[in-house]
């Protein structure tokens, strides 16, 4: 009826199911623990994380947008709501270029909300894996990255 | 400075961010290639998946909820959506539950995008790994959601 290119195999099927599955329930509970204990969406998180790791503390939108994987619009959007709470603000950089930088509200903010959440990933996920596991979770991510970098040579 | 459980090792941290870097970069991925093809979105295709697997076409939308893990809200405004789209439709079930239906239209709209989702799930994920990679996925995703039937016993 369909060609083997169309179809899982039954392992591959069981594999795609859990991992889904277990992807959302882990993105729910990270996103429930980050806004209880730090009032932080995940989103908040990973952006300031991603300014915060820069030396100047701020990132071109192109890189930043590029860096999450998300279209400008959305970064675009987003920043304004975290510029309106203070977590960071907008430069312009060199020619038209518009940059997203951290302010000192938003390094204290990602400070006070790191330690949980660092203990809810432990608990989370290391808690359950095995030295082994954490290896081969790192492998498997890392080619199907690997993959995506074939796909679109840039 | 911080205590052990408040901090990932190394090889811990590389893990963690090569997945969700990997899962970032999958999910826009898979989200585009929906939408480009089937002009359904990850969340449409999700809730017509679970739907169209009960052998009546219909979940209770408190079931559908949890099996999804979403707040009840987020999945009643979703449904409202995809009951405007015709995709779904609202029946009222035993007492004062609702239920979600596929609707034909639904079905045919499920039908004709999986295949080519299939395809490129197999395209990204399944070609980069090989068969022992498939089971180690498993076990991970499996331990991490068992770990999660311990925390909140139903």
């Amino acid at each position: 009826m369909t060609r083997s290119a169309e179809r899982l195999s039954e392992s591959e099927m069981i594999a795609w199911r859990t991992f889904m599955e277990m992807q959302e329930v882990l993105r729910g509970r990270m996103e429930q623990q980050l806004q209880a204990d730090s009032g932080l969406s995940s989103t908040d998180y990973t952006v300031l994380v991603a300014l915060s790791e820069e030396p100047t503390g701020q990132l071109r939108a192109v890189n930043l947008a590029q860096r999450l994987q998300w279209e400008k619009s959305r970064l675009h959007h987003h920043l304004t709501r975290m510029c309106q709470r203070g977590l960071v603000e907008r430069r312009s950089g060199e020619g038209r270029s518009s940059l997203g930088a951290i302010t000192p509200e938003g390094l204290a903010a990602l400070q006070l909300a790191v330690p949980a959440h660092t203990r809810e990933v432990r608990r989370m996920v290391f808690d359950r894996l095995s030295e082994q596991q954490v290896q081969q979770l790192t492998d498997i991510s890392r080619a199907i990255l690997d993959g995506f970098d074939r796909d679109l040579p840039s």
